[in-house]
């Protein structure tokens, strides 16, 4: 057993266990992985993994806050981006379906772990809905103040109706439903939809 | 074993059967009840029910089938009931949302069969999404005669997108899932929504 070098920070040691469980649980499923798996592979002792992560779960929760802090450093670029609110808009709506249909239908593996997510991780499911709705409440803010949209009653309810009338393009189990839909809108049409209701007064 | 009534039609055997299996469903869970324990309840042979039912599943679709026909009966009922469109929109969206909360949501032996109907009763489930489609085209339309609402571009189209952006409002999974979202909008704010889409030109 070889434990952590002693020049390996606290950080590197949890982002080299995260890796290699994100590499297991890609390979074998989550629930075939378990933490003695992540610890063999990683030369250490299970108990070593253990005082980085107190149970598999809690490696889970790790790995789907750091996922979803890239998309969200993902889309405050588009918020960053400059051009007209309602093309930003777009790109938020087609892009976040676009990485959800990739990250998760594709694999049944990893949608195994989202479901995993869903159900035992909802705070960190809650916090990424909130940042979903602050990146929309800045781009209509944005599109409101340029004179691109009336006036909203409130712009923050805007933005939650925004992000829940386009949750068949990002939640994990309508993305893989809709693909069985035979007059679903895509994600440009709907987002046409979205941007027509924040453009009427 | 009392084999059915020879005055009793097959369909009125069929009712009884479902009225049945609804019952045993609702006490015992659909997983753990099974085709025998729905032919002991009815004093009948389980050989007879599958003259009926080729198996449990099909049970399902018939008990999926009937509920979808009695919510599409009640759906037509309010194109019916005359007023605005807008106003007939909003009874849609907010009776259907009620009355799926009531269907699916309290009670998790509803829940489980609806499950099982998602996953394997899928064209059950396709048809009644055309159908709602249908309903809502039918009430755009009415509300493009009458000026209500401008002339859409593809008034099918906008009814897609209607049904679509208010998912979160009957998906029986987003239901017990939205209940956990601080920010979630409800069945009036997201018709509001929906509706200044439908009159935004």
């Amino acid at each position: 057993m070889t434990e952590p070098d002693a020049h390996e920070t606290r950080a590197d040691t949890r982002t080299r266990i995260l890796d290699t469980a994100d590499r297991l649980f890609g390979h074998y499923g989550y629930g075939k992985t378990t933490v003695a798996d992540i610890a063999r592979e990683l030369g250490m002792s299970p108990a070593n993994v253990y005082r980085f992560f107190a149970s598999k779960l809690e490696i889970v929760e790790a790995k789907c806050e750091r996922m979803l802090a890239q998309r969200h450093a993902y889309n405050l670029e588009i918020v960053a981006s400059g051009g007209s609110a309602a093309d930003r808009l777009r790109r938020f709506f087609i892009d976040n379906h676009r990485l959800n249909l990739e990250a998760f239908v594709s694999d049944p593996k990893t949608y195994e772990i989202v479901e995993v997510a869903m159900a035992e991780e909802w705070e960190t499911i809650q916090a990424h809905l909130v940042r979903m709705t602050d990146v929309l409440e800045a781009l209509i803010a944005e599109g409101v103040a340029a004179g691109e949209f009336p006036p909203q009653a409130d712009i923050r309810r805007s933005a939650v109706c925004a992000r829940q009338a386009h949750v068949s393009l990002f939640h994990p189990t309508l993305l893989r439903q809709c693909a069985d839909d035979i007059e679903r809108a895509g994600p440009e049409e709907l987002s046409e939809f979205i941007l027509r209701a924040l453009r009427c007064p």
